[in-house]
């Protein structure tokens, strides 16, 4: 995977030198400008005109198995809470000038078509017992994704965010996270939608099950989606692999993409230099996938709702750390005295 | 000062748990938007529509004897900057959707009619030896203070933000700081716009002369201002408090809106109770200021400029999550099943 632009990267930290407040005191903010000023490969960069979220639905096996607090019917009544706009990812998403989109890769009922096209299967399989998809649908699952990434790309999204909906998908996300980080169950189980200690003892023990299957495969990142990850997470891998191969920024949003994003950094090394994590999780394993990546939260705020919205929470910082590097004046131009 | 709305308050954190998302999880969104819903005595809250900064421009004596990066020629040519829309806080109240305006406190020069009609004096005194203003000059500015809140809530600002513009401001926010937390001189003092180790020494020997003359008068907020503050921040003081006595939320800025909301809570106290923390400063003496208010920030991105910019940084934030709780559909009006 090539990486984002190193002359660009140097043009800004030179060009944030300039403008006229004291040399570094916009913190984080800069950091975060002079990444999509590589990412972009231009200094100074251009203001995002459309970032674009797309929901990955799906459910999953393990559901069934007492490892969540709502009922898998609920992934299929949330896509359509997301049509129609009542979802928290469509109101953050309205206040951050971006765009949502739904693609239905896994659920287990039937969409509109409108979100359906990628559709690889209902549901995946209980990864505690089962494969969760064959080889040939986790090979499907993830091209879907990197067509979904084309085909924003190709429409003019200049910033991508992945989110996930997905009754159960913590527990997947957790095994992909374990395996990949060589971390044991008890320090990648979480709450997810809000579980009693009795469901989490069920998801300890369904994560400590798939994770024995999955660590006979983890050095074949398409094996391991097949036997512990999901269709909708392999769509997410495709997805956020496209985006930094078509050079496209991305903000990470929470544990499942982040599990994603672990696995698509196995299958595209170099692909994390493309993404911005928006915010750390609750959840426990979310913090080793960042760690993991190396990458920093922007956020802190204890959210653990998916959908992306963590990721879209911290797009107007990216947004204003772009407009500072692009439009503030410089010392010269302000006629301002430098430092005595 | 009369609290925000205890009534309101219970109902937001009741339409919170009805919201499609599991409960409590958009972490501090959801604490913040139940704090919107308090300030504005409706649950739920009206969206905002005129968020307003105001920087308060001033020069400070101790900026002649080397406790500053900057000249305090740049106070006047950064208000300009300001008029012009080329300033960090210019640029990040754009993408924020929030407006700015520029009111000269005590600005060591001439400045536009248009900013300079609540000016009070020329610069103020150096603290660490003589007075920064007398005690009708303090009146005077927090009064001014009180009458630009007045004239913007008056103008439909239903939320509000401080900014500071002034060389030399972060010594007199460390010893307001310092006398009303009882706190030693090397623990407040801080880079600010960027010193070497010569001036730093010089800032610290500063701040302790200041703090001496200020620990007389700690009883007393308006002769502490007088004392050991400025036109500028004793103007901050009286913004901050009418806007929590005309009910109107307020995000803080940094440390030295910090030090002006430490005395306006003496003043009126209660008054923190309608303020939300932006951020945490990089600034030593800021965390000191947030902990006495027992204020959480938002965001802590190492800023240390000023201007209001970690405050406006945070204000997209508070704007999703005040849409959160006003806009996102209940489990019963979009039809989905709760908890099994």
């Amino acid at each position: 995977m090539a990486a984002p632009d190193g002359e660009a990267l140097l043009q800004a930290l030179a060009r944030l030198d300039t403008l006229t407040k004291p040399v570094g005191s916009l913190g984080t903010l800069e950091g975060v400008a002079a990444w999509v000023a590589s990412c972009q490969g231009v200094c100074p960069p251009r203001p995002f005109t459309r970032p674009r979220v797309v929901v990955f639905a799906g459910d999953h096996g393990i559901a069934k198995h007492g490892v969540s607090a709502y009922p898998s019917e609920v992934t299929a009544q949330m896509v359509a809470n997301f049509l129609t706009g009542g979802a928290a990812v469509n109101v953050l998403a309205t206040v951050a000038g971006a765009t949502v989109r739904v693609a239905d890769i896994a659920v287990d009922g039937d969409t509109p078509d409108v979100v359906s096209a990628f559709k690889v299967r209902r549901s995946s399989g209980s990864i505690d017992r089962e494969d969760a998809l064959t080889r040939e649908e986790a090979v499907q699952a993830i091209t879907a994704g990197m067509r979904i990434a084309d085909e924003e790309v190709d429409g003019g999204a200049d910033l991508l965010i992945a989110g996930d909906m997905g009754i159960g998908n913590t527990t997947p996300a957790a095994v992909l996270i374990a395996s990949l980080t060589g971390s044991e169950p008890v320090s990648v189980v979480g709450r997810g939608t809000g579980i009693d200690d009795a469901a989490w003892m069920r998801k300890t023990a369904a994560i400590r099950d798939a994770l024995r299957r999955a660590r006979k495969v983890i050095s074949d990142p398409v094996a391991l989606l097949a036997t512990a990850g999901g269709a909708d997470i392999a769509a997410m891998v495709g997805f956020l692999a496209q985006a930094a191969f078509r050079g496209v920024p991305v903000i990470l949003d929470g544990v499942v993409v982040g599990a994603a994003a672990v696995v698509a950094e196995e299958l595209a090394p170099g692909a994390r230099e493309w993404w911005k994590a928006g915010h750390r999780s609750a959840e426990p394993s979310h913090a080793l996938a960042l760690g993991h990546l190396n990458l920093q939260p922007l956020l802190e705020f204890d959210m653990r709702l998916g959908e992306g919205t963590g990721a879209v929470a911290a797009l107007p910082l990216v947004m204003m750390a772009t407009r500072v590097l692009a439009e503030m004046a410089t010392f010269d131009s302000a006629g301002i005295s430098g430092k005595e």
